[in-house]
This record gives structure tokens, sequence and C-alpha cells, in this order.
């Protein structure tokens, strides 16, 4: 279907069709409402037509990642780019290495290039963010944090860490520890953290300062956390907010002469590829990162093709995985 | 250093200096020595000069991956997009989803946009893959496999099979099983199957049918192959060319009621970053992905850069990674 079928079925010239689809110029309401008519009653195919309406799209999609090297990020662009593919579009990379700055030279260097939108991965939203993607030209849509006036998709951190405090308080457990990341981070750092408090309150357990660490992403600020919360108190679980975190809290109790789950146990968040192969497999959570990268990427393309622009939070779905790294205690331990 | 200041010190006109850093247009032997020389004597920054001559660069490399999703694809473009970042670069990423098509339709997409060089991650190369690398305008690098004409980043695959064999046949093994992958794949299909019967061979071991399985990259390949050599003969090691195929192969071994390393010894290839955080912890060969990924970008800009457009090889190092999944045992059981 072209231009000039759809104009001489509405019977209008194909100028017409090119003014109503692109919102550009003055079109008489009856000849509005015919093409309309026809684009509803043959199907209403965008990248067809933006084809041959020649608008100069670039089919690239701008895509900035906090650190390309993790499982989460690579699962996100996957879905991404299976979207992406179906519409023929390439993404362009930015690898923004956990800098804040990094992320906001994307963001202008992005928008300096061709790319007919921006999806961003963001560890932090800062004022400079802001105020950066409001100066955009083209549609940006965000995973992970919110940001005002941007469509979000978010992961359920809140509920998520409810559902493992809750799995772990009916294995028995009432000493749960800790391991978290810098609140700069506001979904991880925050919000899981905050969930893990109101969790804590909600079973009329005590939040104890001691049993709380705060680390970095990697394996090893897991194993750092894990040996200081060893040397204040024993826990009799450890709640880590992400897989790598709880990993490196088993290594370090293993070093500890002390053994998962017998002794503590733990869990994660995420469901990394290996998590169910580990000793103890890690009960952790499931979250659907390609999944949030195909949706990204659906949004995305709804606001190119102007099919949908307002605003919204989406939250990607999570399954809790219970597996050995948990273990059932008596009542009064 | 800019081209007037250049042209300055070489006492020449800044059109000449221009048409040296080109390679373009006629200059006098005597003037191009002078030029050169400055260039070698005040340090040559191909970047700063490449912008001040304004040659059009988009300064944008395009990259080539089988599976975006893997973590050696990852670490690759770890490496990439650092190399890239200190040149002001961006990358251009195509996730071919291990599809033969989709990597020449990338090749192809790539040369029509307005990329300086690219790098591919190939699986296979193939004829198709020579005939439109051979069309392309811009350089091209790869990683992985060898294509003749183009610079090629190898992985050392023969001398890491014939270390691990060794390491296995000095633990006391001779009946040391192998799960591989498709052919098609030269490099870890072919050289890595070769390299193993070779290194049977230098230790006089008979190869063996039946302790032999081919899967494809997935974990579950690695446990349903394992199985299907368990059916025929039980091996008292096995050498499987990834470490997921090795994490199934575990996975299957424990399965069946068999301990690793007490019953079967097992070892992988790559080094996964959660290699050493298995129980037992992976013997396997560590390769510098990231490395592999910084030595493709710093070739490919100096073929750019028109610095060194000579086709070279280059191996990467790797490392055997001794840990506990092999098991020393009697010499004759």
């Amino acid at each position: 279907m072209k231009i000039k079928d759809i104009a001489k079925l509405a019977g209008v010239s194909p100028a017409t069709v090119s003014r109503v689809m692109n919102k550009n110029g003055y079109v008489k309401a009856e000849k509005r409402e015919a093409v309309e008519k026809v684009i509803r009653e043959v199907g209403y195919r965008p990248n067809e037509i933006a084809k041959s309406l020649k608008n100069k799209r670039s089919n690239i999609i701008g895509v900035i990642v906090p650190k390309i090297s993790t499982e989460t990020a690579s699962r996100v662009l996957e879905g991404i780019t299976q979207i992406a593919k179906e519409r023929n579009y390439q993404l362009l990379i930015s690898n923004t290495n956990l800098q804040i700055e990094e992320e906001i030279n994307a963001l202008e260097f992005l928008s300096n290039k061709l790319v007919d939108g921006i999806i961003i991965s963001a560890t932090e939203v800062t004022d400079q963010h802001l105020a950066v993607a409001r100066q955009l030209t083209v549609p940006l849509v965000v995973i992970g944090q919110r940001m005002a006036g941007f469509t979000s998709i978010l992961y359920s951190n809140n509920h998520a860490v409810h559902d493992l405090v809750d799995h772990l308080v009916q294995a028995g457990h009432k000493k749960i520890g800790f391991i978290g990341v810098d609140p700069k981070d506001k979904e991880v750092g925050q919000v899981r953290k905050q969930a893990y408090m109101d969790a804590l309150n909600h079973h009329q357990l005590p939040y104890k300062e001691e049993l709380v660490a705060i680390g970095d992403f990697s394996i090893e600020s897991g194993y750092q956390q894990m040996a200081s919360i060893l040397k204040k108190q024993r826990p009799t679980a450890v709640l880590a907010v992400t897989d790598h975190l709880a990993i490196g809290a088993i290594q370090c109790i293993k070093d500890n002469g002390l053994s998962v789950p017998a002794d503590i146990s733990v869990t994660g968040l995420g469901d990394v590829k290996l998590a169910k192969y580990l000793s103890p497999p890690l009960t952790t959570v499931h979250y659907y990162f390609k999944t949030s990268g195909q949706l990204a990427a659906s949004e995305l393309f709804n606001q190119i093709d102007q099919l949908n622009m307002e605003n919204k939070e989406i939250y990607v779905d999570y399954e809790l995985r219970i597996r050995a790294s948990v273990k059932k205690i008596e009542r009064n331990s």
C-alpha cells in the first residue's frame, strides 16, 4: 500500500495524504477524515508508509547501557534487538561504564546523530539527565528508573523484595541480613532497601543496623560486605540485592568455614543464567530483562510512529525462583 | 598540533600536508619527506589531525556479534568500547543471533551506512562473507575466525586444548571424553576437536568415537551430550569446548548420581565470570576476550588512519586456570 494508492482510494492528492500522515500543513476536515478512514480500512502500516513518505528516518535507535559486560545489559539488549530487527532497525549502542557524565555525554551525542529514538538504561536520574532529555527532538524511553515526563519500564523491586522476605520468614528466619548498593541508584539502592525494611516491619521483626552492609555491583563486593556483617553478628539468612552480591556472600560464608544453607541461607535478585547451576542452587527473583528490552523498544516505536505519545510506567513481570540456598529452620533458633 | 602548524614546520602548504596525510594526490618526494619528518618529530596524532582535515568521518564503527547475550560477546564489546571511547567513537552494533544470513545482511547494511570501519565476530566464514567483505569500502577486522585478506584476531585454540589434555594426562587420565560443537564453526568446532585428537595421539592414547559427542553452545546441550556419552561408556574425564557445555555436563553427571571430580573430572574453555564460584570450581582456559576486542579496535583504527594497512593474524593470550574439577587418579585405573 503506497501513498498514491491511499490517495486514489480517498479521492485526494498524494500531497494531502502526506500532510495528514505527517501532521504537517493544513488539510480540510472532510479530506482528513477520508484519508484516515482509508488508512484504518486498509490497515495502517506506518513503517512502509513512512518509507514511501521519504521522511528521512535513519532506521537507527540509540541505546545507552550502564555496563555492557553484565548479563542484565546483554539480556536487555537482546530484547531490544529482537524488536528492532522486526522493524529493520539497527542499534547504536553507548556503553557508559556506570559513569553519570558518560550517560549525559551519550545522550547529547545521540541527540546530534540521526537516531530516530533513544532507550536509556540508567543507573541514576539526575537533574542533568532531565535537562538533556527534555531537549531531545526524538522520543526517549527509560529502563530501570523513573524519569518524569518519559515512559519508563520498571522492575517490581518493592514486591519482589517483599516476596523474598516473606519466603525467608515462612522458613523460620528472624535474623535476616541485607547486602545492598549505593542509594544513588534509586531503584536498586533505595527501593530494594526500603522494601526490606518495610517487610521486616510487616513481620514485626526489628531492623538491625549491624546486619546491613552496602557495597557495589561486583561479586567481590558481596564477599567483602558479607565479611563485614559476619564480624559483627551472624544472621541466619542474608538477602543480597543482586545475584552477584549473593554469589560473593556465599563464597565468603564458605571461606569462614560455614555452610549455605545449613548455617546461613542466602537469596539474590535477578536470576543470572548460572544461578540454578550453583551449589547450592540460588533462590532468587527472575526478572524478565529481555522482556523489558522488548517493551522499551515497542514503546519507543509507538512514539516514533506517533501511535501513542502518552508517557507510561510499565512494570515488568517477575517470578520467585525457590531453590536450595534457603533452609527451613526451627521456630526458636 | 594542526595541519597548518605541520605545514609551517615543514615549509609546505597546508594542502600538501593534507595530500600526504590522505595519500591522495601527487606530492614531490622531497616535500613528502619533509612532512613525514615533522609528523614523526611532533608525534603523530591522527585523530586530531583527521578532525582538522574535515574528512567527513562519522566517528562510528560497526560491530557485528553472533549473540549479544553471551558473556563472550559482552566482554569483546567492552574491549572495543574502551578503545572506541578513547577515540571518541560510538558503536553501531548488529546482533546476528548465530544466523549466517543475518551476518551477511549486517555487513551489507553497515557498508551502506556511514561507518568508518567494521569489526565482525563471526561464527563461520562462508564464500558469501568473503564476497560482501571484499566489496566494502571501509576497513574490516575479524575476531575469532580467519578471513583471507583481512586482519584476524584469533584465540590459540590448538595450544589451549593441548594444554588441557596434557593437564588431564598428567593427572593420570586415559579415558578422556570430548564434548564439541558443529564443525561449521571452524575455530571452535574443527580446530578444538583436531587439537583433542592430536593431543591424544601425542600421548599415545586411542581416539574413541563413543567418548565423543557434538552439541551446540548451550548449557542444555552440554547436559544432553554428556548423557549420550554416559549411555555408551564412562570416561574418567571430559573436555568440553566451552564452559557452558562443561557446566551442563557437570549437572548431568551429578543427576546420574556420580560426583565431579571424584568419579569424572571435567574441564571447560573460556573461563566465564562464575567458573571459579561453581562447585567444584571449574578447571578451564581463560581467554582474554576483552583484550581481543581492544586489539580488534586498535587494528581497525590503524587501518582507518591508514597507519598500517597490512593484514595480520594476531593471537590473543590465554591461561590455563587449574581448579578443583580435575582429580588426580591412580596410574592403572
